[in-house]
């Protein structure tokens, strides 16, 4: 089955010119040249496949992961044997396992993007000029989409089938340490895309972990339309300093709660314990926790009992650890510091200026949230705090995709170009303005 | 006047490291350093400026700008006299040249912005949650922006007008040609902010010509948000190369126009004229047209007599010369190449998928139409040519911030990511997320 509009187009390629310094082995430059070009051509068929047929394709490809589970965990096998020869971590040789139960949650993830609504095609706005000249903007794909990313394998089934939903090309450059399981991941979407005509090259993978592959590839800006990284903060930094293509990212989050003066107390401490301890070790926890002078007494002590019922490590200023005695003295190095772990930062501040001051030095853009009955102060909070998402009286847990309703996430940006904040399906689209007339010229 | 909540805020800076390979003489780059850091501290403070404030300030540059007519025209002899000394180009020369005309419509240019919408602060979108947290999608400035400019002054203004009026810290550097100019314009700026108790950083200019100071500037990404190039390719892509920052810009246009079969012949040649003589050295002129064999006959003879009448040079393909005698044969590099002058490059098609072929390789994602009565040609084409800007039946000219009805154009963009094609002030923008709650936290 093809789904096209019944004329086929044979794309031919822009000549392809080396400009960059990254000496990269010649067989495997053409090979890697041949790929983008693939991906290329791929993308514009893409685009003729209609809404219902490329869901039809995601939920064949989900029953294909299922079926294929035997083979699937055959290769993870394979990385697995290795992570134990190299000496990972346990946490680390977790997160690649795949089992049973993981294969098919991660077919159930196709199944539910295959049930979103299709990002493409859709009429963002359109008017009528005083010449008549209709004017729309219509969203489209992006096109090539590069995934650099880390360890875990059920990144790749979940950016082919996100990338494939909203019809863009993707080509994925997974850890050395997953090598065996993307490769058969990838190969159950190119079965699948092949059985329904589509090119294999859709979805591909970089077949192999020559580490100069990325160096090149991150020039490759009149193939590629974006990139995203997807891992620890150096291989974010890596990729921006490298990259002549557009990235989207966040290097880490910093995120603060701010409980003002004359707060709800018992819901700040809500809040302030869901946003450190549900989940330490994720983006969008609290790192650092400022308190009103005015609410301190009132608040810190319950807050200190708490924490510690949660094994959760407090580092205060002096303030702090006077109504917290069991408080470590906290370094400047703890303000802004991304723990990741059981340990929160607090200080005591004069204001809501002081905690606005204290975001801005040491705030990474992501999430901060305040605590407060205060509408005026709610609405400066909100309007100078220059981070992609600001909460009020809720959880800064809650800066998320699937909790703003996307129904999928792409990745957090911290930038502010493009898509900021969670990023669903819409962060992985462009637009163009179609202009229709009569034989309008210009005067 | 000072417009704010009525708290000031004492914006401490992050500590600033370097880490580039520029070597910048050091006090410069103490200098650079605390403009930055200004400009960061203005970018809050602009933020809270009222929109109808804004617009005063908008207003007064406009009179203030008039009144410095001497003082202007005065300083912009100093750069005519260094470029007649530099010998340069008549063209060049009159680009820079200031008149007390050209004076005024920078002026009246101010008080046009002044009277645009405001793009932020606006709601994009806002929805209730089952948890019932409220989450808004609401518009934001960018932050600090870095325009890097070529010869025209009149840049200068323009940019700092749309960069106030969004509430954007800007830093110019222009052209060392137009140094003294900038100068002044920038002079005039500072003073109406200071009147109004604006810190003046929120416009400011890079007061060296040295070279060096763009590769820094490009690096400095936790200070800028956006660069945006304007003037020749060679600048853009050095920009694009050296940068850290996002960058918006356009290599080129290279502007197809293709008539199809049974298309309004008529219509045709308006626009293709259009198209091409109009103003041949601006980015939206045609530089290639094609035509279906099946219009040919009827089309390429009354084209190649009014070109001729107009000037225009043919260079097309043995098909077309056997209907345009007068007509050059065209070379391979003849298409896709961007003449900005009376000549066009002409190509006979087979098919509708010939002309997107074609556009595919030899077009640079800037603005392609299509002449037809052929409702379904027309939706392919609108579906497939992957430009910021598709035309139906009406001339690329159209391609045009003003056109467009955005009252302003900021530049066009030929990326995919973050603004597309022409650029209103919705360009110089992001959004942030407001999520407010009554003590929620995550499950």
């Amino acid at each position: 089955m093809i789904w096209y509009y019944g004329h086929e187009s044979k794309v031919r390629q822009k000549g392809f010119t080396m400009n960059s310094q990254e000496k990269l082995p010649r067989t495997l430059q053409i090979q890697i040249d041949r790929q983008l070009k693939n991906a290329d051509a791929a993308k514009y068929f893409l685009q003729r496949i209609p809404a219902k047929a490329k869901d039809k394709i995601l939920k064949e490809a989900a029953r294909e992961i299922e079926r294929s589970e035997k083979k699937i965990i055959r290769e993870n096998a394979k990385d697995l044997k290795q992570a134990r020869r190299d000496g990972l971590s346990p946490a680390m040789i977790d997160r690649l396992t795949l089992t049973p139960a993981r294969i098919k949650t991660m077919a159930d993830g196709v199944r539910v993007v295959a049930g979103l609504e299709h990002p493409v095609g859709r009429v963002l706005s359109s008017w009528k000029r005083p010449n008549q000249l209709k004017i729309s903007k219509v969203v489209v794909p992006l096109g090539v989409i590069l995934i650099i990313y880390e360890s875990r394998p059920n990144v790749t089934v979940e950016c082919a089938a996100l990338c494939l939903k909203s019809a863009n090309a993707v080509i994925l450059r997974g850890g050395r340490e997953a090598f065996y399981s993307n490769r058969v991941l990838v190969a159950v979407f190119e079965k699948v895309l092949t059985r329904y005509g589509v090119p294999k090259a859709a979805v591909s993978m970089i077949q192999t972990t020559e580490r100069r592959v990325v160096d090149y590839l991150l020039k490759q800006d009149h193939r590629i339309n974006l990139v995203i990284p997807r891992g620890g903060e150096t291989l974010i930094r890596k990729v921006v300093e490298q990259s002549r293509i557009p990235v989207i990212k966040h290097y880490k989050g910093i995120c603060h709660v701010y409980i003002d003066k004359g707060a709800d107390l018992k819901k700040g401490l809500q809040i302030a314990l869901n946003a450190k301890v549900q989940r330490p070790g994720v983006c969008n926890a609290m790192e650092t926790l400022l308190v009103h002078r005015k609410a301190a007494a009132g608040f810190l002590p319950a807050l200190g009992e708490k924490l510690a019922e949660a094994g959760c490590e407090i580092r205060g200023d002096a303030q702090t650890c006077r109504f917290i005695p069991k408080a470590r003295k906290a370094r400047a190095g703890d303000y802004g510091y991304e723990f990741l772990d059981k340990i929160l930062a607090v200080k005591v501040v004069n204001s809501l200026d002081d905690a606005l001051e204290h975001i801005r030095i040491h705030g990474s853009g992501h999430t901060d949230a305040i605590v407060t009955r205060d509408a005026k102060a709610a609405r400066i909070f909100k309007n100078e705090v220059d981070s992609s998402s600001v909460m009020v009286n809720a959880s800064t847990r809650f800066a998320d995709g699937f909790e703003y309703g996307f129904g999928a996430e792409i990745g957090i940006s911290t930038d502010k170009i493009h898509a900021r904040g969670p990023m669903g399906l819409e962060g992985l689209t462009s637009y163009k303005y179609v202009v229709e007339g009569n034989g309008q010229v210009r005067k």
